[in-house]
């Protein structure tokens, strides 16, 4: 058994991170979706809207311990870029862990449709639409409210985003006060949270490329049809863009406002005790790792 | 007094923590099932959805903080049985720690029945049924909502518990980042919340046999008669089996994708510090102890 | 100021210990009655059944946190009585104690009238009733549901506090899986709100003696009359008895059923490094403090 | 890059501190007003009461991540004032730390002015007011229910805000039994949380004179004109002055009651290992810079 553990470990660096990327946001997604579907397919009788922020904030908590260790549990295209910006994550990562947190994202939804197939059929009439008062796409991806103009959608996603990346980047800023690193997913979780109660009215606080872009694809593909990409005037590609520009304005924020001016902190003494596993700033890739990973890719 | 304490003292390890998982899952379910009627016999008025499925997670961190000391707090066989797959704990173990699971959840709920039989016989009228408007079998155990196809109901209990032990084996793997030891019990009641609020609208979230079978037994004996067992075409059998199935998927899933793959720790100093037990891998049985558990069953 | 405030400075660390029960019960019904008084006034428009119970939930954890280092934070006889048997407690500590609980409640169930007269006015009409559907007496203390026998309340008051005390015992015992010590006051916090989400139906969930006698003393100084003491065939009785007789239930459990199990720790090395304070076993009492305060009651 | 970052570094400790009060405080209002948005102009059916409330908690917990590490995360001038009074501060301080709060909370409620401004216009058609059934102005700033009497609303006020230092204060009292530094964010969140859910009934639980003023303002100047300084009789002075005397309130309660009382701690040991930073008592203002930062004022 050991022999065969050790035939099947997979020793390149970027597979292993991507393959936690993909679990994660797969977890993220199948917390975040099916608590969309209960409160959605019972006319909130078996839970209320906060029932369903909190869902989604659990599947961050839970994605986060499953692969924080690993990738680092971005999660969010816009956060990988974000790191990337600021010199944490090489750039090379950027489009592999996109990639697999929109397949993650995809495979969740679609268990969650199979599921909640029964429920979504009753509700529904059998009908998936976009529109109406049946309606059961918003259960995936997200859309926006009616009579919403195009620029206050974007400016919700990109305040919404920034709020993310201002509000994480302390959590673990060793110069700042940071918070207990193996209390991260929790601490991450309430500020997901947060938004989800005061930024989801306008278009549903996506604030994630990947979470709005694999459940659309699945509804693309289950019967909801294309309208899931026309509708709202190819509203679709809001999510997709600005969540990425308020990732990195919200870590420009924390940068230019905070980081900078914190003063250095003291030299180490030689052999520190450590605790804790940094777990965002240097993911589980050793220094040779990345020199093969880059050469892998190349 | 310290003499007759000492007398009392169980000495066989394997009854010490039967006695253990029996209380942690009486307590479990003394939350459970009490939250579940306050909110069934006021209509609502006295709570909310999610006040009944917060009571069921402070039930899990109750319990666990009660007995992980001592067997490691499972509180559900279907927790034993992939722990017992993962070679954490030995296969002698499932059967016992199994029925006191069950016994627990039966002694709870016979308890939950006195303490709100007034409010059970005001609100049903005297007739405790298990279909209709003023049905009060669900305050105890699970049953799944009208329409569902048995495959639905199946995947729903089988996709529930495999989240359950995806969610929860990270949190105490140190080559991943795992959570303070001491706070497992808060955190792996957040997990089981977060599932009761995105999965219980097809069947309930029972997730765990005894968690079912104990509070159905209840019915059975109480008055509610064996409709509880007929009742949607014998349907009692899905909560009993598909947890079990799905337990092994969500452990097989954490193990393949992403256990296998993390880098080993770097081998410990001779005399490291130890604040924090190890209470799931090694619960209080030394193997000496062990050793007298398999002759004492054989 | 250093020499006034030594000058000032409570020696005798009984008064002291009463004062931080006094101050800690104060600010647990301060955020209790107050959670309550938002919700009815408003007709649960400014809050939500669950917000009232979470109200009290913070007040717990509040006041545990203002009086933990000095007394234990009891703010409860329940505990009080269940600490004394179990030795923790001397037993000459239980009526002092108790009298501040009281004393506390009653003073912050004062401000809370002052704070929500005019709301209260409104909302009665000026007529301070204990029946009615303008009744606002179940704002302070707590009354049973209507048709619920005698029998029902007494076994309800006994089984939540039996929850309360075989919850937390476990919480700091070393033996077992304890809780940190500095969480201490969320964890218990997050515990009583489980008994207030499940056990709150029948009769309100007292499980405190002062909890309950100190808000009606207030409303029977205040307006509402002698028919808080006498209503429901003078009730009044079952919240200040069955939680004594509960707590001892709950203790007398954990006990029998875990504690009396529990292997010995290893002797301790001479000059371990300790974090964090014993905060309930051992007050801010020395022996030589004990002492004194046995001399100064006898 | 690291030239240039060098060159941007703010070196005067006190600009930089109030940057990050202002930041703190912004992402303070950021959430609490997005929050309120939300629920106002949804009709509560994206997210309750409770929602609104959790939202301002995050909204603190954020906001104390951020600037905890450069300025206290004070947030607030009345607890800036009672931080001077305490002489946890210098008095010097206070008034460049409540100007930055103000501010602060003017640009967020911007913010969410411009985020939410579609859903504002459709809610209010078009009429920003501060009176009747389609009033917005109570999105940002507080105002007092109807009838309610200015001794009341004063009274409410003060107890509010004397909660809160009076239950912020123990956090980090060594001498008591202190939370985490690490986790003081989460559990000063909970606490006003708690003030909330109990005490902003009355007149909207501003507790903080920031937070009303910077919203006020905005609404000022963003269209609901004068009204909302002279509705209800001028009644904005009182969430401008009462806090302020809250503060004091609750902070002598501690100091008189619990703190003056509290046995010294042992002498500490020469070489003692430190894990946390010190964050209220000490910013990260060295004596020299106490000194410059003298010098730059005067």
């Amino acid at each position: 058994m050991e022999e065969f553990k050790r035939s099947m470990r997979i020793r390149n660096p970027l597979v292993r991170e991507c393959l936690g990327e993909l679990l994660g946001t797969f977890v993220l997604l199948l917390f975040g979706c099916s608590g969309a579907a209960q409160l959605k397919t019972n006319n909130a009788t078996k839970g209320e809207y906060l029932s369903a922020n909190l869902s989604f904030s659990v599947g961050v908590m839970s994605a986060m311990y499953i692969c924080m260790g690993i990738s680092g549990a971005h999660l969010n295209p816009a956060v990988t870029l974000s790191f990337c910006s600021l010199g944490r994550v090489p750039w090379v990562k950027l489009v592999p862990y996109s990639l697999c947190q929109v397949l993650g994202a995809y495979l969740a939804s679609g268990l969650v449709f199979m599921v909640y197939y029964d429920a979504i059929m009753i509700y529904s009439g059998g009908n998936l639409t976009v529109y109406g008062p049946n309606e059961t796409a918003s259960i995936f991806a997200t859309y926006p409210m009616e009579n919403l103009s195009l620029s206050s959608s974007f400016l919700d996603q990109v305040v919404g985003t920034a709020m993310l990346l201002l509000c994480i980047l302390p959590l673990d800023d060793k110069k700042n006060s940071p918070a207990p690193k193996a209390l991260l997913p929790p601490i991450v979780a309430t500020v997901v949270l947060g938004i989800s109660m005061s930024m989801s009215s306008n278009c549903g606080a996506a604030i994630n490329p990947a979470r709005d872009l694999g459940p659309r694809l699945l509804t693309l593909t289950a019967g909801w049809g294309t309208e899931v990409f026309t509708c709202y005037n190819y509203w679709f590609w809001v999510p997709l863009t600005a969540p990425l520009l308020g990732g990195l304005v919200g870590a420009g924020m924390y940068l230019v406002l905070i980081a900078w001016h914190l003063p250095d902190l003291p030299a180490e003494p030689p052999r520190e005790r450590t605790d804790t596993i940094e777990v965002w700033k240097k993911p589980m890739t050793t220094e040779k790792e990345e020199l093969e990973l880059k050469t892998a890719i190349c």
